[in-house]
């Protein structure tokens, strides 16, 4: 049953081979200084640093720069950007990158005129802005995270030991996003399939939650098959536009608040992997891969159903003369297979986790209320073991 | 493959039993003058006029009214809308019905303030407005036709026998739109299933075009299984929340312009029932369901593959041991089992259409550009003689 919600996404997306074109629709909307936001070069190198200076140029903007900005973006940066903003008198912060730009360019729209510390307010606080927020637009570079068209913000704060995502309302959504699948053709390997995890794992998030009839469920089971297909077409062809184009957008829809509509949702393997990104510093889709398996086959004996119709529709299992246990964990093993295919961190080794952490991050991991279990801290300890 | 688009749907949505608490929200944004707009006064009848009435007197409005909008609304009756939304000075179109009122709003929306004559501008001659367009609000009592969610308009010039449907860009579509599924269980049956069969048709007009790999396809797969399973519920019990609310839901995201993103579309069936609409005035719906089958039969050799991926993951037919062409068949036929058991028109002639009727309503049908076959006029006559 859906349950009462509110819904709106006013981003406007600009998708395709012109994504970029559609700043010369958007640049004209705002002020004349603009603060470009960007990470650690690689837009240098493949040109489209190049490409959307241009645009700003052929604007007329007065282009200051914010770059730096690291996979997992810390709180002190954060400040750096706050102080670059102001100095700057941005009237529109500009994001190209991927998702840790995107969340990073909101975290400093809405603390440039915040007169309160706006890891407080916001990240531990959980608060709303009720200070002018500077607009944000993105170049989006690489997929999974779905901020290009939503309101999260991950940011961590290290001497805390904390990565503490909050999720915004819509007057923080980008204003716009160009989403040009060929921007992500240069990506590694690594980072890809990390993304294409992250995907993967936003829907399941969803998705493993609830026991009721769902439009979202039949949704959400559309995204995930269109993911698995086009995410092994990628790994052995990674500039087959049609197989990226189609994990672009299907990321944008895992994560744009729509799928949520109107049902309980999960997030505690995003709490997990926050907790391990938090000691780690590990890539964001590999800290969720790593204990997907273990935290899965930990909750299934209580969404049992819900995870014998994921088997059945996304995997393809066939439940004929099958108990429906037998079914749900053939559908996990089928998934544990795509994931070893694509070459996921299938454990916390490989991250870098040593034994002697796992108190520490069971410690740093939030307990969530929407799954199908509700985890105590010895679960967490005992799936953060068996993930080791 | 995803070909460029632009996408951007601003429309707020209050979904669910307290749906229209969100006018308390939206109306403060707008001045005092609200011309509500309604039909033939089933509101009346079944309280919701008087509880929308309630709220807009409690926010302080000033209310005019335009009653007896007709199910497809007539070019006569919007001069009659523009001349009471002048006369009012109206701030805001709040629209109380289904998809003929939201649309009717719409064409008074864009008309208050133009200079030309509206039919020939925006119908016939397919401009966009250049003139300020009065804000459009809604509460959806019939689903089916996406219109709270989107910039879809149909109007009916009796005189000149067309029925024309033109898609406003987004400064058109509602701003805001309540949609509790509660109001809906009051439907007759027939309008319901008219309803149910107009969300299909949406989507099979987006998913029987293109043959590429597209995400769009598996959503809309989704959206019809969750149609399909909620729709025979209803049937059986039209109070059931739960697939009422799924209905609704899956109503307006299979016509807000998410899945036609980067694919072409076909819309023929509606060329077709818009045609047997000028002739007939029957419900729209039950146009579409009429001409269906033989068109989709009609079609079928030449996106096979298609009809056949149809057959497989949306009617869950088995392909094995069979040819395409079986399998493609078999999808139809469950699909024409389906109807049936919805209690659908199945043809013309329980419309009122007659064979003398055959050449007029071929000749008002536009022939569309995106199907599996660009119909001569011939098989505009074929299809509709073997739907008689």
């Amino acid at each position: 049953m859906l349950g009462n919600f509110v819904y709106c996404n006013p981003t406007k997306l600009y998708f395709g081979t012109t994504a970029l074109e559609g700043l010369r629709e958007e640049l004209p909307k705002y002020g004349k200084n603009v603060l470009l936001i960007y990470g650690g070069g690689s837009i240098k190198k493949n040109g489209i640093y190049d490409a959307v200076l241009k645009i700003l140029k052929e604007c007329g903007k007065n282009v200051y720069e914010d770059a730096g900005v690291m996979p997992n973006p810390t709180s002190e940066k954060v400040y750096d950007g706050i102080r670059r903003a102001r100095e700057s008198k941005a009237d529109l912060l500009l994001a190209v990158g991927g998702g840790s730009v995107i969340d990073y360019a909101k975290a400093v729209s809405v603390s440039v005129h915040c007169k309160e510390d706006f890891w407080e307010k916001y990240y531990v606080g959980g608060a709303e802005p009720d200070c002018e927020i500077v607009p944000v637009g993105a170049v989006l570079t690489m997929v999974g995270t779905g901020s290009e068209m939503n309101g999260g913000s991950v940011i961590t704060n290290h001497e805390q030991k904390l990565k503490i995502g909050h999720v915004f309302g819509e007057n923080v959504f980008p204003k716009f996003s160009c989403l040009n699948p060929e921007f992500t053709f240069t990506l590694p390997e690594y980072q890809m399939v990390a993304g294409f995890y992250d995907i993967m794992c936003h829907i399941l998030e969803q998705y493993l939650s609830d026991t009721d009839d769902n439009t979202s469920d039949y949704v959400m089971e559309g995204l995930m098959r269109s993911l698995i297909h086009s995410s092994l077409i990628a790994l052995k062809d990674p500039k087959n536009y049609e197989a990226r184009s189609n994990i672009m957008w299907t990321a944008t829809w895992a994560l744009n608040t729509f799928v949520a509509m109107g049902k309980t949702t999960d997030w505690e393997v995003h709490m997990l992997g926050h907790a391990v990104g938090a000691y780690t510093n590990a890539t964001h889709g590999m800290t969720l891969s790593a204990v997907s398996m273990a935290y899965y086959h930990h909750i299934l004996p209580y969404g049992l159903a819900k995870f014998a119709r994921f088997a059945v529709n996304v995997w393809g299992v066939d439940a004929a003369g099958k108990t429906e246990k037998q079914v749900a964990e053939e559908g996990l093993s089928r998934m544990a297979d795509w994931m070893r295919k694509l070459g996921l961190a299938m454990d916390l080794k490989t991250l870098g986790v040593t034994p002697d952490m796992i108190e520490g991050i069971a410690d740093a991991t939030f307990i969530n209320q929407g799954g199908y279990k509700v985890l105590e801290r010895k679960d967490v300890v005992s799936i953060l073991k068996e993930s080791l």
